[in-house]
């Protein structure tokens, strides 16, 4: 064993990220490459022929999930794995996803380069449709995978145009044959890293090259709906009105408020409203609007859900509007691996800094992974925490460094010599 | 004299607005009859004609107005007349303008049946477009009446489907040839009263049958742009938002208190909002609403105004947000004539109650005929305070008693004897 820790070709995994970036690129530099197109049928044809080319075996299952194999000395081991998706948002950048599978290809070049053998066998996957935007639900391929809904439910669902993705999985040649769900004999991995951009701005703000992710944080989804009593701004004195939006403000401002109640990780997001009938001199009967909140602990997000509930209450009684919330989604909090934390921690501490503990916010194929083995992210900045948008950009001594640890600590995992 | 004072038909004044009511009845008891359409011609030549019946000179002027004389003695004295309109809002109601024309129609019936000579003429004004359903301006017959804008602006107006108001005055036959602006030698009234629903709540809340208008609000409408940075709302911690949303709502919510602090007559209403880019899991990056600020005081409108901009600019800083205000109308608060509004209040103490002083909180025919004359108004109580709606509705008796008002107020103004 050497002191000095062993680090990647950071020139070569950014090299592989504007080559893949150029399948699907737009005018303002970034990439729309939705799901199971004939361009995502490109990029993976593109991704497996590198990790072909790296004498990688390749399995692909009944949603169309790409699983590369590098072998290890041992085959009754099962894989330390790695990966993320690449499939893009409509208007998406080169980073969000396809550094995660990307930086993969990259740890077995180094490995082949550097003649390691591995105990266990290493894998790169390739999750299919985990942004949404063609089909959903989101992060499908992950979800089938852990069991969050099933193979049927997923192969069913349509685009706009009516193409089912069992459809579009035929017809870009992506229609494996293997099991889906590991409680149908998908083979469970050993371990699942998923290095990603942060794609919001903490690191970037406390001037951290690397977060260790802990988690991710639950949510909980709403729509509410208040009716209150369309009528003249004008001839409709203050004291007489029942005022959809004014009811709506008050509840807009709660959100922001319950949230800073629960700090750090208390977040509460009002994304979108609708008004009824929307005239400027018509006092509004009718909003709907959504509510998005997250935390990092179960119970504290139930907390959050009865304050709202209680605050409700009381702004239909005081504006005399009725007011109906209902929750459409609930995704509880993910607590990643303590021992593959650490192992990100270390390989952090060999290259000589510190990771930051830090929680996801967003969802990611890793929190369903983690329903099933192991599993634990590592996220890089990425600038301005800007995503889902063309400008999207990360440097690439971060991307390199975020290769670097994911390395580090998928050899600790797997175990290695040099052959 | 006589001590009994004088009173219209309440069943024949109903009669009539019911069978105006067919021409363009709508499935729900409404009435959709849009300014210059045919249906429109159809009314005008229903009142027209029956203006003619009791010998009434009809005058039309080159905006589409309807003057339509009952002789006087004094051929010298300047008309007390009287009216509103007939065209409605696309799902309106029975009673919005039809009321106040065809209650001056039941006035002249009365005096032709009780053989009363006034000494000045009797007019009933029927004035285009003041719904601004198909054309704008709105109230656009008065408006150019009294200079409010020009009669070729007026004329040159199109509708969705292209169409001008002048080739729909000339397609109906109602493209008369007087002047239309008292500035260019329309004849100046000598006094205007117009009956209108309240369009509000606050004369059934109140439990009185009549209003006497002392006046109309001022208005300040605003639109206002707020600018914050779109970003995930998961990955994205409360306190590193730029969130268009929140600062929107606190700006809501201020429309509202400064409206309240300057009671009674303040009135703030937020109608319309467009959130940017309306999706549930995105921190909103811009917001756009409106505001209509009212007030009977010219300086308090000023004021709010003033706390409105000075909120703004908290909000701005607090929220790290941008934030754009843009008036975009400005009527001055109109103060109707006290001598009018005193002979109101007398009528309706000779039938035995009181008038209950009130302002308008919005616009009608009359605030742009107080430019040019004495004017005031009458309200009568509209059921829950609902207008521009096809369930509007208001009681005969209550219809009838505003017609008694207004004969008894107009024969006072014009001077009368039983001839």
């Amino acid at each position: 064993m050497t002191t000095q820790p062993l680090r990647v070709n950071s020139a070569r995994l950014n090299q592989s990220l504007m080559t893949l970036a150029q399948l699907g690129a737009t005018a303002k530099g970034g990439v729309c490459r939705l799901a199971l197109t004939d361009l995502d049928r490109q990029a993976r044809d593109l991704v497996v022929g590198w990790a072909k080319a790296e004498g990688c075996t390749i399995r692909i299952d009944q949603i169309g999930n790409i699983f590369m194999r590098r072998a290890g000395s041992d085959p009754t081991r099962a894989a330390v794995a790695t990966g993320s998706h690449i499939d893009t948002q409509p208007t998406g950048g080169k980073f969000d996803g396809n550094y995660g599978v990307l930086a993969g290809i990259e740890v077995i070049r180094r490995l082949n380069e550097l003649n390691i053998e591995t105990v266990a066998p290493i894998e790169v996957c390739i999750w299919t449709n985990e942004e949404g935007s063609r089909f959903v639900p989101v992060m499908m391929g992950s979800g089938v995978y852990a069991g969050a809904f099933t193979l049927d439910h997923a192969r069913a669902a349509r685009d706009r145009d009516g193409i089912s993705v069992s459809a579009a999985l035929t017809a870009i040649g992506y229609n494996g044959a293997t099991p889906a769900s590991v409680a149908e004999g998908a083979p469970r991995l050993g371990a699942y890293f998923e290095a990603h951009i942060e794609q919001g701005p903490v690191l970037e703000a406390a001037e951290r090259p690397l977060g260790a992710v802990t988690g991710a944080l639950g949510q909980r989804w709403y729509d509410i709906t208040i009716t209150g009593m369309e009528a003249h701004a004008g001839p409709t004195p203050m004291s007489l009105r029942k005022d959809a939006m004014q009811a709506a403000a008050q509840l807009v401002t709660a959100t922001r408020s319950i949230a800073l109640d629960y700090q750090p990780h208390g977040r509460g997001t009002v994304g979108s409203m609708d008004v009824f009938p929307n005239s400027r001199n018509v006092i509004p009967g009718g909003v709907r609007f959504t509510v998005d909140f997250r935390h990092a602990d179960d119970a504290t997000l139930l907390a959050m859900d009865a304050a709202l509930r209680a605050r409700a209450a009381a702004v239909a009684s005081d504006f005399n509007c009725n007011i109906d919330i209902q929750q459409v989604v609930y995704f509880a909090p993910t607590h990643f691996d303590a021992g593959l934390v650490q192992s990100i921690r270390d390989a952090s501490q060999a290259l000589g800094f510190e990771a930051m503990d830090i929680v996801s916010g967003a969802g990611h194929d890793a929190v369903y992974a983690a329903r099933t083995c192991p599993a634990a992210m590592i996220f890089i900045p990425c600038k301005d925490g800007i995503s889902h948008n063309e400008i999207e950009d990360a440097r690439e001594e971060d991307l390199g460094l975020g290769a670097d640890v994911l390395f580090g600590a998928m050899i600790a995992r797997a175990g290695a010599g040099a052959s």
